[in-house]
């Protein structure tokens, strides 16, 4: 896998303003985040021959964006069924794409009326088919905060996780979102208000659950060495791993509190050439703060059943070791299915993230839903180009 | 893209029975499928790191696959949302992980109830979102034969092609089908027969339609130096490419008569290093027959406008220079959208196709739908290892 470190890179990212209802469809949120993303790399429309996106409720076809762009001959694309657990796949496919030389310039983008249009946390339509839930439907088990709850309960009778660990991740990843203007939540949260507010499903209260929001985030990808002559300090790809093996839909997960990432992550590790201490900081997937705690033990932050104390201690807050999710998350920035977490990401490792900016910031994992319910999970390395 | 050509091998074709009714899941269609291209190849389910199949309609998830065959960690996985026009993407995207190194041993698949489930030329449950669609449904304009159709009849006006020209290609396929054990349809067919039967959608009568079935298809991929190792004469992936541009959702086709593979042959062709006059067979993607007459136009086996010549010259018949179709395609042996003409053409340049095999086959071009109606599309080239 050496052959693909540091190959591709990420040159340009864009957003929507994120909301509560847009008043426009996916096709137009997804072209305007395009738009500010060839922005800042330094390029157009006309140097796009590759999308790439994934779909779970709100999407909108590589094809249909691709003919509004004006692109007459796309020489990649993808349309990846899936969720948050396949996010992170996006980034790794079309790096996988731009190494072998199909295309030169792909862009990933995410696009989706969270809150206006289709919601995650509904139980009116089904997100997959019946062949996958058959064993979870005749219980009333179908949404998201239901999935998570349990293995969050599993893991504070396991190890003693307290709620106020859970806190801990929304009220830090808070305090990050007051410095990002993008931000949907951006009032000041204590713990006080945290204990404070209703539960949606025991154990988890209203802030541990993420936002439904509507927006669209897009990266502009390339290869390496094309990545220098560009605009922005490159962000380098170091390293992409797939990973997954047990559903919930199957109802045979193994270890409720061990998730496909823990099998996934030395590999990834391996590929990249770094373990858990060299990271400056981490965007982890935040469907639920429960997601973050258990991907802190999973990647190898700390000890399996040692998420609480671990976040308790400040190294993923503000000013700690290793800052998690420096934007926000999904908790209070935004959701946007990912991607946001790819894109703040490479904003600390630019050095442009402002008043939220991590010192000095070299190298940053970002992760997918970790597998826990789909099965399925992928995360990235970036680096700051040394070059 | 050199670097890429040759690199990746299939060595495992597997297939289900084809039917009307397979009474059982896609679950269950896809490890049946799945066991006997890997009892093909020499490999067992333990040999397996990643899954990749599409969807549209029904499917199966991957990570529902993998906990079925007992993989507990699946390095690579795709689930990709769409229907022919994607369909030789998963091989392609196969190959970029094995070349990247990411899996060792990918299993492609596809599992639908095709006919018993989830039927493609049905209105009653759209195949994609409002967005795509807006510009279709208020005129009733649903269905994949309507679309083809007045492409189809299209072709007749600008072209003068005839309905004995699409006659040829059911005609010429169902020959082939006659010496095919899997096939549905093995009852001999004449043109009389052809022309005799029903419209469905003019100009389309029956025989221009592709069979509904239920049924799956498995292909095992893996790096071209380990296939060597394997059971079977391995069969290499020269070239895998991508493209697309224009939707039919978008109500924007400059030319109804020009699909998106016109634009990427030539990409595809230099990648494998290879031009139409060198392929011993062609499969090629017959959603209808119109969908084979445009692809052998695209794809530079005959000039615009002449595949109805062409076709009645005999050229893409048993015994003709390139034959087309040689299990019969998607018209007489069964829909298994696309990854059933992939096997096809393995078994060709295995030399094991029986009585219908192409004599000293050794290159093979294989693809998806063109492009028209979804946009995108993809194609490979397939070369019997001369190793």
């Amino acid at each position: 896998m050496s052959a693909f470190r540091d190959q591709t890179a990420i040159v340009g990212i864009g957003y929507t303003p994120f909301s509560k209802s847009s008043g426009v469809t996916t096709l137009t949120l997804a072209l305007r985040a395009i738009a500010a993303a060839l922005e800042d790399a330094g390029l157009s429309a006309k140097d796009v021959d590759g999308l790439a996106t994934f779909r779970v409720g709100d999407s909108v076809l590589p094809m249909v964006v691709a003919q509004s762009l004006g692109i007459r001959d796309l020489r990649f694309h993808l349309d990846q069924f899936g969720g948050g657990s396949v996010s992170h796949a996006m980034v790794g496919q079309a790096a996988l794409a731009l190494h072998a030389g199909v295309a030169e310039t792909i862009v990933v983008y995410r696009a989706l009326n969270a809150r206006s249009g289709f919601r995650m946390g509904g139980t009116g339509r089904p997100l997959v088919d019946a062949v996958e839930t058959q064993y979870q439907a005749p219980y009333g088990y179908f949404t998201p905060p239901q999935q998570f709850a349990m293995a969050a309960r599993a893991h504070m009778d396991r190890y003693g996780t307290k709620p106020e660990h859970l806190g801990q991740i929304a009220v830090q990843q808070r305090a990050f979102a007051r410095d990002n203007e993008r931000a949907m939540m951006r009032a000041p949260m204590t713990m006080s208000d945290y204990l404070a507010a209703r539960y949606v499903v025991e154990p988890f209260r209203l802030f541990d659950c993420c936002l439904e929001t509507d927006g669209a985030v897009a990266l502009v990808l390339t290869r390496a060495e094309r990545a220098r002559d560009l605009r922005q300090t490159p962000v380098l790809i170091r390293g992409a791993a797939w990973g997954g093996g047990q559903t919930l839909y199957s109802n045979e997960i193994e270890d409720t509190n061990r998730t496909a990432a823990a099998d996934m992550a030395p590999r990834l590790y391996a590929m990249a050439g770094v373990g858990p201490s060299d990271f400056d900081l981490a965007e982890l997937y935040d469907c639920f703060t429960y997601s973050v705690l258990v991907q802190l033990e999973d990647y190898g932050f700390c000890k399996k059943g040692e998420g609480g104390p671990f976040v308790a201690s400040g190294a993923t807050a503000r000013g700690g070791a290793m800052p998690v999710n420096t934007h926000g998350g999904f908790l209070s920035e935004g959701y946007v299915h990912g991607l946001n977490h790819v894109a703040e990401a490479v904003s600390q490792l630019r050095h442009t993230a402002g008043a939220r900016q991590v010192p000095d910031a070299e190298l940053a994992l970002s992760t997918a839903q970790p597998g826990y319910v789909a099965g399925s999970t992928a995360a990235i390395v970036l680096r700051r180009d040394a070059a």
